[in-house]
């Protein structure tokens, strides 16, 4: 394992973090000297600075190990390049909220006072989960919240980036899952053809959230610092907002509703149907199998929830603490945005669904575990497994009674080969297993915290919304409910499950298997 | 499709239960007679007859139906029989309950007025789940228990020889993973080598029981009748007690326990290895993977729970009402019994555990859905299933950072093969996701049921204690509650989660394929 490249890179990464958070301390800064908007609590700006400069020092040391280190990024030391950066990565991201907590004695029974909620919180960001420890997050200053949607947003970048461009080459998380140009090529030959593919995705990216941006600011009451925070929240499918009521605070507003819907439909698609776009082959795009799948099951699932509002005799709702009758329009309204914001696992909230009839409950819980589509800022386990396993399943029941009859099952246009039909079934398996062992550990550690008295409902919801980067679950940690009430060792588990879920398993898993340390 | 010949088929399993139903109705009249044990109520011997009546009528109109049938039974025909032994045979089975009930304007408020808590009665019995609507039992009459005891005990012979016997020639259920003699023989030259195993497997099962019996018998205070009663339930790790506090009636007599928990143990071990103990080849069955990973679970989860039980400050409530404090030794013996009540889908009760600490219920949880051997009359996904994903999963880990090593996997002295592993972890798959369309099923039926307040954590546990064979759940379906209280759709929806889970999921799953029922 050739440690000292990989520590190079980490240090580039921390460089990168670290001047972000410059550039936000030296905006609102420059605004400030404007006299506009000038965040009340100045001491944010000057923890951006320290947190900056601490990445900076952490990328100059980088610079100091890797110097001349010899070698190329083989196989394993992408593996653990990529592992680490999720894992430092967001203990350096998680140091502004933390600087901020301690340099006010003000804050002091504030959640940032303790490192693990800020790395929770961090994670968060990172992993697009949205989940949050915050229970006040509209008094908390511009700058930092600014900071905490630019996580979501690097996170969202990193994540389409590393699973449409560099892990397919490496063939983690089933590079035949992806529909993807790249050619499986060796290690010494990856650099090129990822810079190409990385650079294509990084303008789609951009490109996307520069419009939704201007959208939010040209036809919404939103300004343009609130439309930047909402929209990086929405292409990162993340779900942090500035406001206590989330997406809830701009009832009044549809076309906020409208907006935000089509860019978390977007951003739950495949990025290199994106590029394919741009490429001129359009065609090929409506003939995806998994994009025909994921509009089937977000259109049939806002269905049911709206049917199953409408048909509710109870009021909705609000997250505001509104209370709105449940006529046709209303549940529509509801039904749809949840629907999208949960599946494309982003979690933004516009009412609160905790007391909603299980039939809409149970559909949002299972869409919870599908997710987004391959290659996008998505989580859960993605549109394209949930289908290749249930066309494995139909076939294994026609294997019973014609064991002689085989069918060659088709993905599109090309076969299904064995690996791609055992890696993905294994993978649904493993994910159930961290859903059960990860559920388990937060009933377990609650229950020895004897001030907690946490639900099973609470345990199981708030694993998958991590493990599947959603963020609100059911019933403690609903849509108007936060993570700061969850002891230390919780949140750990929880930060762990997002990472986990983020990098679909198996690049954080392999870090525990001893054989993977040994050289040879 | 060869119907003539399925309905001939089927006629013989209704003759059988006529038969036994006549049987125990003569030896209750018998009894009478001689002044022993005399039933109360006279009205349930006359039931069992009516039913038995019925059974040889049934079996008379298979005959003349299948006179002259040609053809043998192909493997589809099989299957449909399997599937139909099942469902019909439940239903002639609920008929003494159902009759007898009607026979007397006393029960008029009595769940077996219906049909469906009787049926849902005789495939708890049958697929020696052990689930009940009853909420007197000791109210029952005596040869009504002894015949729901016989539904156990039947449907546990069936199950181990359908599939120690028959299924593996058919190819169901994955054959191998049964470390069986048979060699896959064509459907035509079934019959002699099925017939000779099913035979050595018969004397195997009734040795067994025979021996319970008289342990019971002689070591402690149960009588003839309550021995009978208790070890028709232990072999079949079917769970039907003729006491209201199931084995908990029995606190005083820890030889019960002792002797209960040693048949469970057995009854949960592949009945092939008795086979093989028989043959001489002792030495075999210690080697076998299957049976260590079953016997380290057992003692693992004993353990834990035990150990969960004796850190709680809290008393163990027993079935009786009565609260024991939690000593080691106290914590032990309800631990050691109930992980492997359990674990073995008995499901006898003697303590609550409902009320137990979250580690404790966690683990029995966990263990439902492993449940006992392959080959064995319990239920559960199956010990040998588990292990294989979990050696699956353990390759695909190694697979992403060293993609070019291939490691065989083996299972005993044999290679793994792709179907094998492909079968078990879409059987896995496929019992998730029946769990999932079961528990939201069974919530969205009782929310439907306006008088219901079915939790989240009751569904999910009855549909898992029905789908792995348990009984008892957790909430409220407790080891002290039952599940009478369940509306009439909730409970055919249970009753069919059980006869899926007994069944392995395909051997149903098959008849809603429309392509089954297409010849060629």
């Amino acid at each position: 394992m050739n440690y000292r490249l990989v520590i190079g890179r980490l240090g580039l990464l921390f460089g990168l973090l670290g001047l972000v958070m410059l550039a936000t301390a030296a905006l609102f800064a420059i605004a400030q000297s404007f006299g506009v908007r000038r965040d009340p609590d100045f001491t944010a700006v000057l923890a951006l600075c320290i947190a900056g400069g601490v990445g900076i020092v952490l990328a100059g040391l980088g610079w100091l190990i890797h110097r001349n280190a010899p070698g190329y990024l083989g196989r394993r030391e992408a593996l653990l390049l990529v592992a680490m950066s999720w894992l430092l990565g967001a203990a350096l991201a998680a140091l502004p909220y933390w600087v901020w907590a301690h340099l006010n004695t003000e804050h002091v029974l504030h959640p940032f006072r303790s490192f693990v909620d800020c790395y929770f919180e961090s994670m968060s960001g990172l992993t697009t989960t949205g989940a949050t420890v915050l229970s006040d997050i509209e008094a908390m200053p511009h700058s930092l919240l600014l900071w905490r949607s630019l996580t979501h947003w690097l996170g969202g970048l990193g994540i389409v980036v590393l699973f449409v461009a560099v892990l397919p080459g490496l063939g983690v998380g089933g590079k035949r899952l992806f529909n993807v140009e790249a050619p499986g090529p060796s290690p010494e030959g990856l650099q090129p053809h990822i810079r190409e593919t990385a650079r294509y995705l990084w303008y789609i990216y951009l490109g996307l959230t520069l419009t939704q941006i201007m959208l939010l600011w040209v036809f919404t009451p939103l300004d343009a610092y609130y439309s930047v925070c909402h929209t990086f929240a929405t292409m990162a499918t993340g779900g942090f907002s500035t406001q206590n009521a989330s997406i809830g605070a701009y009832a009044a507003t549809p076309a906020v509703d409208i907006i935000v819907i089509l860019f978390m439909v977007l951003a739950g698609m495949n990025f290199n149907l994106f590029y394919k776009i741009v490429r001129g082959r359009g065609r090929e795009v409506l003939r995806d199998t998994e994009l025909r799948v994921y509009i089937c099951l977000l259109a049939g699932g806002a269905a049911l929830v709206s049917l199953a509002l409408w048909m509710s005799p109870d009021a909705i709702t609000m997250t505001t603490g509104d209370e709105i009758s449940s006529t046709a329009g209303a549940a529509i309204r509801q039904g749809v945005f949840t629907t999208v914001s949960i599946q494309t696992t982003t979690g933004f909230a516009t009412s609160d669904f905790n007391a909603w009839p299980f039939l809409a409950q149970g559909v949002l819980v299972m869409l919870m575990f599908v997710g987004g589509c391959s290659g996008s800022t998505g989580g859960g386990v993605k549109v394209i497994r949930v289908w290749v396993a249930f066309k494995i399943l139909l076939a294994e029941i026609e294997h019973i009674f014609r064991p002689h009859v085989v069918r060659p099952l088709r993905l599109g246009r090309s076969t299904m080969d064995i690996d791609l039909k055992l890696g993905t079934l294994a993978y649904l398996i493993g994910i159930i297993a961290l859903f059960v062992m990860g559920s388990g550990a937060v009933m377990l550690l609650e229950q020895l915290n004897d001030a907690s008295d946490c639900t099973y409902t609470t345990a199981a919801t708030a694993t998958i919304a991590s493990l599947c980067t959603i963020g609100p679950g059911l019933d403690q940690v609903g849509a108007t409910q936060n993570y700061g009430w969850f002891s230390g060792p919780s949140k750990a588990v929880l930060s762990m499950m997002m990472v986990l879920g983020r990098l679909e398993v198996f690049a954080i898993i392999v870090l525990f298997s001893p054989r993977f340390w040994r050289d040879v």
